[in-house]
C-alpha cells in the first residue's frame, strides 16, 4: 500500500490504474478505523479492481463547540489495518491540502440534509458535503462507498451526487455491530466502561419502535417512550428519536413507503447516533 | 454539428473523443450568440481537439424579477453561427434535464462572489456555480472557457474550480467590442435605436477611470464622476462604477496589485456590465 499527502500524487495513482484499464473505489473515512471500515473497504474490493481509501479528519464538518481536536487519530493502526486489508492506496492529504489559503466554496444540500442532525450540528453537512465533493472530484473513482450508520449523511452525499452529476456510484454498507447491537463509531473510544455498558440501548430503543411501528403502532408515541427509555438506561441528552421516510427523511404518512428509525443521544462524552429500517410485517 | 439534448448523450460523445484520445474544450453559453462567442469557439478550437459548445438559460441565476422570460433565443441562428464555426457538438438540455424534481444542491462561491454584482443581484452567482459546476461534471473537458466580460464570473468559477478541485483549466476570453466600444452582450438587443447610440458611454466612463486611476487619481472621485456623467448620457440607473483588485474584487491599496475597473447600468430594459484592466503607465 502506497501512502500519499498531496492530491498531484493521488490523481498520479488513480491516472496510472485507469492507463492499465483498472476500476477505482474510494472509501473516504475520518480514520480510527474499526470493522465498520473494514466492513467499508471489502465491499469496495467486490466494486473495483483497485481501492483507495482517505484518511482525512474533515474540520469543516465541526461546530467550534465540537470535538475536532479531541477526535481519537491512530495513523499507525490505521494504516496496518489498512494494509492487511490490500487496500491499494492511502490518501492523508493535510488540512493546507485540502483547504488552502483563500478557500470559499461551499456545497450545500437542501431538503434532506436540512433535519435531524441539522437541528443539533448546523452546517455540519455544508461541511460533509464539500469534503466529499473534493475527494471524489479529486480521485473521479467508479465507485465510493459509505456506511449505513451515518443514515442522512449517505443520503445527502446521494442527493449531492445526482445533483451535481458527479460521474460516481455511490454504495451504502450496512452498519457493522458489537454482539450487543451497539454500532461501531469511532467515538465509541469516549465511552467509560460503565457508559458501554449502558450504550447498547439505543439500538434496543429504536429496534422497540421500528417494531412497534411495523405492527401498526403511531410513530410519535413509540419515539416519545424510546427517549424516555433511554434517559432512564442513563443517557443525559435524547436529541432525537424519529420515523422518518427511508429516503426523503421526512415524516412518515400512510405507511405505503419504506421508512427509518434514526436516533442521536449524548452519552458522556459520546453522542451516539444509530438507525434500522422499519420492516413491514409479513 | 451533432446537437444533444441529454446529458447521457453529452457523456457518450465525449467518452469516443476520449478513446481516440481527443481533447476536449467547453463553451458553455445562454445562446443568443454573438461575435463574442465566437471568439470564446475559437479560442476553445486552439485549446483541445475538440469543442462541445452548451447553449442552456439557466432559471437559477435570475431572480424573480429578472429577465428569464424574456432572455433572448434563437435557436437556429445559434445553431448556423456554431455549424460555422466548426463546433463538433451542441448540448442543448432542457431544465427538467439540468434540475430534474427533487434537486436541492447548490454551490456557493463567498469571497470574491460577495461583492458589486452580488449586491444588485443577490443569489445570482450561486445559480452560475451551481450550472457550472454541473456543466463541468457532465462533460469533463480539459478546458472550458469564459469570457471576460463577465469578470466576476470569470473569478468566481476560478474560485468555484480551485475550491472544489474540479480537474479542468479554466481560461478567460477578452471582451469582443463594437467600433463604437459596447461591449458585445446578448442583452444589447433589449436597447432601442437610442439607448444604442447612449450605450458606448459606459465603456467610455470606465476607460477614464482607468487613465485617471493610473495616473495616480483617488479611485472614489474618479468612479463617482463617472456614475454622474452615465447619468447624465441617459442611463437611467448606475449599479456600481467601483476600482477593484482584479484578483479579489476587494478595494484596492497602495496601487501595487493589478486593478480592475467594472461597472453595472441599467438602460431601459437593458442592465449593461463591463469592465477594463488598469493598465499601470510606463
Amino acid at each position: 500500500m502506497e501512502v500519499v499527502q498531496t492530491i498531484a500524487a493521488l490523481r498520479e495513482h488513480v491516472a496510472k490504474w485507469r492507463r492499465a484499464g483498472d476500476t477505482v473505489a474510494l472509501v473516504p473515512t475520518m480514520g480510527a478505523l474499526h470493522a465498520g471500515h473494514v466492513a467499508l473497504v471489502r465491499a469496495a474490493r467486490g466494486q473495483a479492481k483497485r481501492v483507495c481509501a482517505t484518511i482525512f479528519v474533515n474540520p469543516t464538518q465541526f461546530a467550534p463547540n465540537e470535538d475536532f481536536a479531541s477526535y481519537p487519530r491512530k495513523e499507525r493502526a490505521d494504516q496496518d489495518l489498512l494494509r492487511a486489508e490490500k487496500t491499494d492506496l492511502l490518501f492523508m492529504p493535510s488540512v493546507e491540502e485540502m483547504y488552502p489559503a483563500g478557500h470559499t466554496t461551499r456545497v450545500r444540500v437542501a431538503a434532506v440534509a436540512q433535519t435531524l442532525e441539522e437541528d443539533f450540528r448546523p452546517s455540519h453537512f455544508d461541511g460533509v458535503a464539500t469534503v466529499v465533493a473534493k475527494l471524489l472530484l479529486q480521485a473521479l473513482p467508479d465507485v465510493a462507498l459509505f456506511g449505513e450508520k451515518d443514515y442522512q449523511q449517505l443520503l445527502v452525499i446521494r442527493r449531492m451526487v445526482r445533483d451535481l452529476d458527479i460521474p460516481v456510484r455511490i454504495e451504502g454498507v450496512p452498519t457493522v455491530r458489537e454482539a450487543d447491537g451497539l454500532a461501531l463509531s469511532s467515538r465509541n473510544a469516549y465511552l467509560t466502561a460503565e457508559e458501554r455498558a449502558i450504550a447498547p440501548a439505543l439500538h434496543r430503543a429504536i429496534t422497540d419502535v421500528a417494531s412497534a411501528v411495523a405492527r401498526g403502532a403511531a410513530p410519535a408515541r413509540e419515539t416519545a417512550a424510546a427517549a424516555e427509555r433511554l434517559l432512564q438506561a442513563g443517557f443525559q441528552k435524547v436529541d432525537y428519536v424519529a420515523v422518518r421516510d427511508a429516503e426523503t427523511l421526512q415524516p412518515v404518512g400512510d405507511g405505503s413507503r419504506p421508512a427509518r428509525v434514526l436516533a442521536a443521544a449524548w452519552l458522556g462524552r459520546a453522542r451516539l447516533i444509530d438507525n434500522i429500517p422499519v420492516t413491514p410485517l409479513r
